[in-house]
């Protein structure tokens, strides 16, 4: 945190949760506050998907969060410097987030969408092996060298690499470079990622101040360190000792993305083992999470904002929340719904449309049906998180979750 | 006419172009007026494609367009009854049009985009050739028997199922069911046909005012009747005069669709030739046409509204509209273009997008490019008859003409 900014960047407590380790917080950004939790919707290529910005703000989301990697391979973060900065070049003049590319350069980098094919019997020391035929991604100590999934050129992310993007890109919350490892890795390659992990932190910890006092008469950009660990505890704990404690030339994280392999069982147990131990006085990111359920679960053990795909990607696949669970807008029943999607929904889909007529738009595949969709789900999963922030406040968060659960979940629960 | 409901529906002229057919005018409709000229986007499935109602108010459209045929097959015109009407079911509360679903059931009816392949030779009196293998539309002296180009199933409209259609639709102003002929049809088969749309004129004014008083508690609807005659000056001048002069019951049209076969360069020419034998104190809408140099020369000639798809079908395969002519978006020279795609455009997208932001959407194949160029393209063209209107009140249509076709066609004038 620069403490000679006062007022660039800062977090605080508002309330905490009683009997765990959740709180409401305000985190406050050049561009504007975010009320945690708070959800905070996906835009990868600077457009949260089918919605224009005045539909974000109406939806009341806080901020945005972009991807360093799509935008990196296009239109270039050059680009985006020179139009004035991620907000501006997609005219959100609201708080931003760009992630760090970390997890898409193994990811979408060797061409598979969401998993990273390492088999723990052929795997190698410093590769990630995507194909046994094929290696399209490499990590070593120094970076990742990958293929763009767009055309296949060869690209170099390291952790300079990823700050000068990110600076580029001019995002207020920003995330160190880290190695991103799946469950299947050894618990030997877990150590040794972890470790490269801790050094990449220190080497962003490093460009980042630099480029901080370089291109100092932008607004600041605040540095989250992120904490991999996979499932074993003593690995998460020490990730987040090592960066929640990290200094270096009196430069410190502003916050944390808590990142990674997460089991869907054990979400809730790592978040809190992270919590323990990071400093409290610093927002927590749990990166790409969003169905309702985890949502609770991240929040009780203390994770402040968190973002995800799932509510736009699921619209788009006609399937929308309720507060009695997801339906699929394609269904024949709705052909005939002359009532709003979820008649407890705020959202301007809901105020202005029939199910009937969504029904109607996604059989005729219509892109208007991906739009108020999104704008549906979007503000469901919004709303969600700042009903859990005032229910910390009033003191019935428990009381609420339960409510929402047995309704969403039902008998599942 | 309905001379007992003053005010649901009237046109009056405003302003005669000096030397020619052209008017300005306003047409006054139960939800609202339309300043003529005027441009009408095109909803064809009760959605103007990546279109919120919101930004077609914001481009100052005052009224939209949807297909018959289109919203018989999906969801069903019953189901649009049910939900209060067109405008209703789409959130649109302002003026609106439904074609008759003719062309389309001849055109999209036999599966093939805009071609009715009609072949002279093979030509036979009472069918749509499609394909010489395959007949898949049928046109008798009753009504045209057509395949679904969604599931192949078996339909058929009339005069009086279209009416039928038509009123359960609930659009402001509605269109007579006609037979479409090609510029390849033969002059015996044109003159027949201009017979039978004659014939289908008459049922289709009884239908409309039977529905008209047995629906009376719905806002009142509007008949035109549509004109064809290909180019053939005595069947054009004919179908004027006839359908002009026509009265059933003391029922008569309320307005006139220019529709059928017309040669680009014979356009004015045969726009004036209706409008020479029309009422003047009737609007005239000229359908299907909206290229801007066809827009101005129907104009000129008394065309008082006009439809037409390609402002948004071209804005998303990213050609858009500049005041120097058409550019693609795609084009790597708008990479770094930190500047609106037209300076002079007063639309929302060139007020809050450059023309690098909308080259990176469309290079990403994002659905928001769709959105944007499609809101700046139905501007221009609305705007663009806006100001023919100005134009015509000021008493220079001609030299802004001129101006504009300079500029937008270049050396190809």
């Amino acid at each position: 945190m620069q403490m000679d900014t006062p007022g660039a960047f800062s977090f605080r407590e508002v309330k905490a949760l009683d009997g765990a380790l959740g709180r409401a917080g305000e985190i406050t950004t050049p561009h504007g506050l975010i009320q945690t939790p708070a959800f905070i919707p996906v835009g990868t290529k600077a457009t949260v998907k089918a919605l224009l910005p005045e539909s974000i703000k109406e939806l009341d989301a806080h901020a945005v969060l972009a991807n360093a990697y799509h935008l990196y391979l296009q239109p270039g973060s050059d680009v985006v410097d020179e139009a004035g900065g991620l907000g501006k070049f997609m005219n959100w003049d609201g708080p931003t987030f760009t992630d760090s590319g970390g997890f898409q350069v193994l990811s979408l980098g060797v061409g598979f969408k969401k998993v990273i094919a390492m088999n723990e019997d052929t795997f190698r020391s410093d590769e990630v092996i995507a194909d046994k035929k094929e290696r399209l991604a490499h990590v070593d100590d120094d970076g990742v060298t990958f293929k763009s999934h767009l055309d296949g050129s060869m690209h170099r992310f390291t952790p300079e690499i990823s700050m000068k993007v990110q600076h580029e890109l001019g995002a207020d919350i920003i995330f160190a470079f880290d190695e991103c490892t799946t469950l299947h890795n050894t618990r030997k390659y877990q150590e040794k990622s972890l470790e490269r992990t801790r050094k990449w932190a220190i080497r962003c910890l490093k460009e980042h101040d630099r480029l901080t006092k370089e291109r100092n008469h932008r607004p600041y950009q605040a540095l989250f360190g992120v904490l991999q660990g996979a499932q074993y505890e003593d690995l998460r704990r020490k990730a987040a000792k090592d960066l929640g404690g990290m200094s270096v030339d009196g430069v410190e994280f502003d916050g944390f993305g808590l990142g990674g392999a997460l089991d869907k069982e054990k979400l809730g147990t790592i978040v809190g083992w992270l919590c323990e131990e990071l400093p409290r006085q610093k927002p927590r990111h749990l990166l790409g999470i969003g169905e309702p359920d985890d949502l609770f679960v991240g929040v009780e053990n203390g994770a402040d904002t968190f973002d995800c795909v799932a509510p736009s990607r699921q619209a788009r696949t006609s399937a929308v929340f309720t507060q009695d669970g997801r339906v699929n807008m394609t269904n024949a029943k709705f052909k005939r719904q002359f009532a709003p999607i979820d008649a407890s929904c705020d959202c301007y889909t809901c105020a202005h449309y029939t199910a009937a007529y969504i029904n109607h738009l996604f059989k005729s595949k219509e892109m208007l049906a991906s739009t108020l969709a999104t704008i549906h789900n979007e503000r469901f999963i919004v709303r969600l998180v700042a009903n859990m922030r005032e229910a910390i406040i009033r003191g019935d968060f428990f009381e609420m979750k339960k409510e929402f659960m047995g309704r969403f979940y039902g008998a599942k629960i």
